[in-house]
């Protein structure tokens, strides 16, 4: 169990920001990803509908043999976390709880803002896991649903994208919050424009960052770590998947994760569910 | 189960710098503290004499009804983590794992130190838990045995106390640590001391600190978080017991956490051991 890799799913690049973390402060852990970049973005899309597609990439992981899974997307985790964390035998994380743990943990005045995916945002779940653990939080929520298209078509550096996230983030300057959560995977690759607009006294929280621990937490609590003598007789592996086009996806993976070699595997998922008790 | 109180268990007042923080991170939860005052330092003693009295510790509280354990006792977690976590229902937490974590996460030139009881120096588990996760690391861990007793006694403000401070971490000065963990819960009561004869250049990492991040980790992951409004309704509860002085324990308690009005009572653990399946 311990030798299997750890599970990443997200719409498409952004919950490689997380990997990226997990081979960081977790070298000896083999990975497994899949991007579903052929249907990135799911932030417009319904909750049921992005439920769906959580619970095919599940099971295509589940197939390969994994020892955890990380819902490393923001859209995802709000929709399926909850019903596939009740289902797997295995531990599953999500990127909202950690995120709102360590918003908690760093405001200074209590001026909370988040920014995700249209679908995150409807979802209310960062709001409302913040206000149950902390009722006095003022906390304002924003939807920025360019953010990750800039991101999936690599369209950062131009000043139509400086322009569209200043534009996007106004309100939360105007609220004047002391931290933001970035509420989306996508978001870590747009993190220094986003802390140009809102400021250098803004704390800015990477989802990536905050998941990993819990997830490092996990992997000791569940005696599931691999050790270093484990990783030196058989080194950790790599593999990355994406259900759109392989060629685009591993240029933007490798510079990413700064490992030349990486291959990238495109794969198709839109079989049958395997275990999905609640949809139809 | 979620009103059921969190259960911390040291040798005696040491624990309470655990409780503080959650006291600071998870205002909505309540506490149930023992102190072993009685039979405290535990550093001298054997891990199995300790294993034992953490057993009764724990059943004392379980009798009373709680959600969580927290083993907030350095000495206690390397005698009986493993063994009391493999039995008991609820989720039981150390203290070594998320100091051993922080520390790989915050060093900066791979020069850890760990100080900590006789025993827990002797138990080599902060030592073994570190390599397992990176085998480069060059860890220097030091027992220092006057240390417990510097705090239990209230003894800390003298030139005294500050001469055995600075003569027991000399060898980490000249092993140049960059970071240094605190492995046992009595030593953030001297963190002030410590710091200024490390230097400010060499990250304290107090396991308090990051034991209650992997409690609230794991009161998340297992649905066991109380809400702020469950709060509003009934409000969280702190009670303190130990098997020593009450009065003595008070004083300090009251001061430490910064609750004027806390009570502590007495109580007497050293019964039969209700379960226990390994010693005889």
């Amino acid at each position: 169990m311990k030798e299997l890799p750890i599970g990443f799913i997200d719409s498409g690049f952004g919950g490689l920001t997380v990997v990226k973390q997990s081979l960081k402060q977790l070298p000896n852990e083999s990975i497994i990803y899949l991007g579903d970049s052929a249907r990135a973005p799911y932030g417009p899309r319904s909750l049921q509908e992005v439920k769906r597609y959580i619970w095919q990439m599940t099971n295509f992981l589940r197939e390969k043999g994994i020892k955890m899974l990380v819902i490393a997307c923001n859209t995802g985790t709000a929709a399926a976390l909850e019903e596939i964390r009740a289902t797997l035998a295995i531990p599953v994380v999500g990127v909202i709880h950690s995120g709102c743990r360590t918003a908690i943990k760093n405001t200074t005045g209590g001026h909370v803002g988040v920014i995700g995916t249209q679908g995150t945002i409807n979802s209310n779940m960062y709001k409302e896991v913040m206000l149950e653990k902390a009722d006095t939080l003022d906390i304002t929520s924003i939807a920025c649903p360019e953010f990750v298209e800039l991101v999936e078509s690599q369209n950062i550096e131009t000043d139509e994208a400086f322009d569209i996230i200043n534009h996007r983030l106004e309100p939360l300057k105007e609220a004047k919050v002391d931290s933001l959560v970035l509420g989306c995977t996508h978001y870590p690759l747009l993190i220094d424009k986003i802390q140009q607009v809102m400021g250098p006294e803004v704390t800015l929280i990477d989802s990536g960052v905050e998941t990993i621990n819990e997830v490092s937490t996990l992997l000791d609590y569940f005696s599931l770590s691999r050790t270093a003598e484990e990783a030196a007789l058989t080194p950790a592996t790599q593999a990355i998947y994406t259900t759109g086009n392989a060629s685009e996806f591993e240029i933007f993976a490798r510079e990413w994760l700064k490992q030349p070699e990486l291959k990238v595997q495109e794969c198709d998922i839109k079989g049958e569910i395997i275990v999905d008790r609640h949809d139809s």
